[in-house]
């Protein structure tokens, strides 16, 4: 028989929902706005908004409701029923059981994951790593976070903080990252270290002939996604930062590779957005950081789900009887 | 009941034997030379010579014995029963099947594994690592070698080459590694690191007071011994030296705790019998180069086995029905 989830995703802006198969079958799609401003109490509000009206959908069309997933910033304590450590930019969640009230209020096993992690079950179940049993996904954005797969199941480590990959020493001694460490590789191969490469080429470009300097002269603020594209556009200055990108994310990579030997590498997060350019470029620069029999028979690629990898990790959550809030 | 292994541990100089319970009591210990310079066919017969007295004794004793459990240098293929890759200091060993040929001799299931991870898994089952779950075992020697437990089993990766932690890229752009890439862990914090540091320390140093200038004044070879003993004396260079050994095999043990959320790391080969004066400069840097949530509840320790840990490795392997020769 096929299994059904209702499944949420909460993001900063948007909090996302819909009902998903255990074959990955996506429908009746929902969206309300996050208002993460308006404090805890109304993101609350919002997530059993959402989880009604799709369970009264699935009510309608006579489907069983297996669970609720839910994907969310910050670490879940499945004893308390919500997180209670923090999450970034959504203060006061740590003090929210919401996996308890979502399920005192619609009695239906309620799970939920670090929304890092389910994006990486949710690739590696239906997006690019069905099939694979030994899965790394790393997503780049602000920071590196990290999914960790193997034998086709998701590794939390001994305490659940496992995955942290951003936070590998690729740099020991360089710039400090946000953690305190200096070197850490997200400080390089994430955003703030794209744009600190994109700065230190243009102080040292003299020509000033790069579409970059255009912007930036305007006034208008640069992003990673000017840099992708004046490259793209074949600009000489861009194609030397989108390589030095890809050799700084590289040096993680090859080091995830050379300690677990997994089958499959995904990139996924906002700056895996850029697409082939920055995919290839990474591509071209592992050879030079990782060990040629642990690299053998790996495959590279992005992320496929996009913005639904969300939804689909939280069905997998449910699927897969992982982080079942324990009443 | 209680099963027994023949378990036989393949070294540069011994081949070291013995008989090992599934509750860890070892017995019968036999030693020969491995007359590795006389070439793979002399290395074949001392291990049968060896097994086959195993064998003999267990039986006077009237011990049943489950299999033979090899720990060998290099990667085992078991469809060959043997290694196809090369082993350093054992030339021709890759292109002979010993598994086969011992199965073929003594009808008995033959395991075998690298000797490295069989360190790892022997020291997880019978040593420092009893009772734990998550453990990581660095192999701190000429190069730094890697054994990765995870929810209590040997992680391998996706075609066996999982756990190369020494090529972790910890000082990317630096040191060039016998690997071909530049900044690897073990160039930094493995022998040829540690004597780097010293000389670096010697050079600098321009009072020439310690106790290690005497040493190499009369040309004697530096060894880290010598750093450790001089450091463990007091000496102010020697201390220093140890410092910044610590500090840089802290940045890797940082970065696998940070990826794994191990319940405990273990520190091995032959560095770590410099003892607690090594693992205490170790632990002192662990918070510099590790997130705090990941770094809490991991106990950081040396090694227990010694050198009976391959040994013990080789009987895990026949337990845990690791790397069976498939005939």
């Amino acid at each position: 028989m096929i299994r059904h989830a209702v499944c949420l995703d909460l993001g900063g802006t948007n909090l996302k929902g819909g009902i998903v198969s255990d074959r990955g079958e996506f429908s009746h799609h929902q969206s309300l706005p996050s208002e993460v401003e308006k404090g805890p109490e109304q993101i609350l509000h919002n997530l059993k908004t959402l989880a009604s009206i799709l369970l009264r959908d699935a009510e309608k069309d006579s489907i069983p409701i297996q669970g609720i997933g839910v994907s969310t910033p910050g670490i879940i304590d499945t004893d308390f029923g919500g997180l209670t450590g923090g999450a970034v930019n959504l203060p006061g969640w740590q003090n929210t059981p919401f996996m308890k009230v979502l399920f005192e209020e619609f009695h239906i096993p309620v799970f939920a994951h670090n929304d890092v992690t389910a994006t990486a079950l949710g690739e590696a179940a239906y997006g690019a790593g069905v099939g694979r049993n030994h899965v790394i996904m790393a997503s780049v954005g602000t920071g590196i976070g990290g999914g960790i797969i193997i034998n086709g199941k998701l590794y939390e480590g001994a305490t659940g903080y496992a995955g942290e990959i951003g936070h590998i020493v690729t740099f020991a001694g360089g710039h400090m990252c946000n953690c305190g460490v200096k070197g850490c590789w997200e400080e390089y191969a994430a955003l703030r270290g794209i744009m600190r490469t994109t700065q230190e080429h243009l102080d040292r470009d003299t020509r000033r002939e790069s579409a970059i300097f255009s912007t930036r002269d305007k006034e208008e603020e640069l992003t990673p996604r000017i840099v992708f594209d004046a490259a793209r556009e074949g600009d000489r200055v861009a194609l030397n930062i989108v390589d030095e990108i890809g050799s700084n994310t590289a040096v993680g990579l090859g080091s995830l590779i050379n300690i677990f030997d997994p089958d499959m590498v995904i990139i996924g997060g906002g700056i895996a957005e850029a697409g082939d350019i920055y995919l290839n470029a990474i591509k071209t620069h592992i050879p030079g950081w990782s060990l040629p029999d642990s690299r053998e028979g790996v495959e590279i690629v992005l992320a496929k789900l996009g913005s639904k990898a969300g939804i689909f990790g939280a069905s997998a959550l449910v699927f897969g009887d992982i982080n079942r809030y324990m009443r």
